[in-house]
């Protein structure tokens, strides 16, 4: 099978350099990565071992790549606007494209370019970072969670979750996956925007009992907006205090809007925080706590609240 | 009349120039501005005309000043736990010691250690800065409330009006003090809060149509708060359109506590955050916008909340 990753962070990197390993045709569009790569290949460190790909075949261009059979899009959502000059040169008749991308409106925005049976959607549950030029860093955990989007080929997710553990990902299809990206949000919303509004790691948000009780009231109106959604099940609230309970494991772990904070990168907050305020509005389902912290973060980085 | 200013931050400067020119015998407890003013005096760049005095008295410690009539009060109030230190050696018997510092708890804590009688408090609306050492920059306003907190003597507050009155100093005497407080706090508790924690000067935060909305739903809450105070009289909901509408002909005006973010100083949250908040939840009134913007602020500086 051939594969491209477009948008080779931390999680395309490492996810893509697990399915090349296992014998996956896997091309890499690269930017930042592109000579150390092209140099001395891929160096992945990780708690589950490392690893190192001699030969990458890495891209400055899609055209460079062609025509595959899967495209990985692990783009910041901010970069969502260039899915049609990055994807359409990867496309053949029957390509399908997997977003694993954090937040709403992702599937929608590609099935709207690419149409809709062509798109999956899956959520990442992987703590990693990019280190030096041609090095990925896994720090733990892994999970993908996939869900078809637009097709009627209900055993598609399986087979695609199939690869991925094969690869040595823990990796399972399910069949609901708005509640799957939901769930991620309830813990997104509140660790990603508080971290990046008071550059706490999770263990100082951790660290107060306002900090944890705040926390927990912005899952709790996740929670509400989610089951507001017409989810296959609701989220139950003791979903809240299982997420506080597991990040308090994480010790000063940063999340990803940190980092994008702390690198001068814009900030990922339509598809986590506009989009999902506004799907909660639309049913009815106030998200006065993450209504605020969305403000202000709009007004910490002067990126303007985007239409759903 | 003598007059000490501890505190000598722009407010003191200022307003103890001010005094000095009208002919009170002025000593000012200095520390970043000793040298330059004890070589240069004090040069005061105002909107209502820059002058200069070239003999300051200026002191680095309170024994060197000794005592005197009138304390005027100014330090940021994360420094109120040298009170003791700083004001002991500057009162003789009928001292009164005027706080001019922000938020709640200034007139009680000075009151607990010096004694009620001596203490009033006034609320100080002043668009000022320290520029280079030995200067200060008066942008705009000076408007001061002046109250009695604890003295039966209810003249007092007037005569000392009459006195910043003969300085130049826009200045009037109420009858309650609190209520005075609480609407300062309508406008410090959302622009200096939002403006530490997003950075953003007065115009930025009232750019958009969510910013302006989030200020106002803060404003609505203190006013709540302070109605539950038993005021004099109540604050109308009004009062945020009038802040509102004053506030959009600020422009990029700094608010202290960003200043204060800016130049690594702690944040003055127990007085106008903290307090507030729990005076509010004692009478009931639950304010969770501007708890939820304290604990934003205390996990972003680590500065742990006070008891009140």
């Amino acid at each position: 099978m051939t594969i491209a990753v477009v948008g080779a962070g931390a999680l395309g990197l490492y996810y893509g350099a697990l399915l090349q390993r296992a014998g996956s045709n896997v091309r890499f569009l690269l930017r930042r990565d592109y000579e150390a790569i092209a140099a001395h290949g891929l160096q992945v460190y990780s708690t589950g071992g490392d690893f190192h790909l001699p030969t990458v075949s890495g891209a400055r261009t899609p055209e460079e790549i062609g025509p595959v059979d899967l495209v990985l899009v692990g783009l910041k959502t901010f970069a969502n606007d260039r899915f049609a000059e990055l994807i359409t040169p990867l496309l053949h008749g029957t390509t399908v494209i997997l977003t694993l991308q954090n937040g709403l409106g992702n599937e929608e925005a590609l099935a709207e370019l690419f149409g809709a049976d062509r798109v999956m959607g899956g959520v990442a549950y992987l703590c990693a970072n990019r280190g030096e030029p041609g090095c990925v860093r896994h720090l733990g955990k892994g999970r993908v969670l996939l869900g078809e989007y637009g097709s009627s080929d209900t055993t598609r997710p399986e087979r695609i979750a199939e690869l991925f553990r094969a690869a040595g990902i823990d990796c399972r299809a399910v069949n609901d996956l708005s509640r799957a990206r939901w769930e991620k949000l309830v813990w997104n919303i509140p660790f990603n925007g508080l971290s990046a509004l008071t550059r706490c790691p999770v263990d100082r948000l951790l660290a107060t009992e306002e900090g944890r009780t705040l926390v927990r009231e912005i899952m709790l109106e996740v929670i509400a907006a989610a089951n507001a959604q017409q989810l296959s099940r609701p989220i139950p609230d003791t979903y809240a205090d299982d997420m506080l309970r597991f990040s308090a494991s994480m010790g000063p772990y940063r999340p990803s809007m940190l980092i994008d904070r702390e690198e001068g990168r814009p900030l990922e907050l339509a598809s986590i925080f506009d989009r999902p305020i506004e799907r909660g509005r639309q049913r009815g389902v106030p998200m006065p706590r993450t209504a605020m912290l969305a403000t202000c973060l709009h007004l910490m980085t002067g990126q303007a609240p985007q239409d759903a």
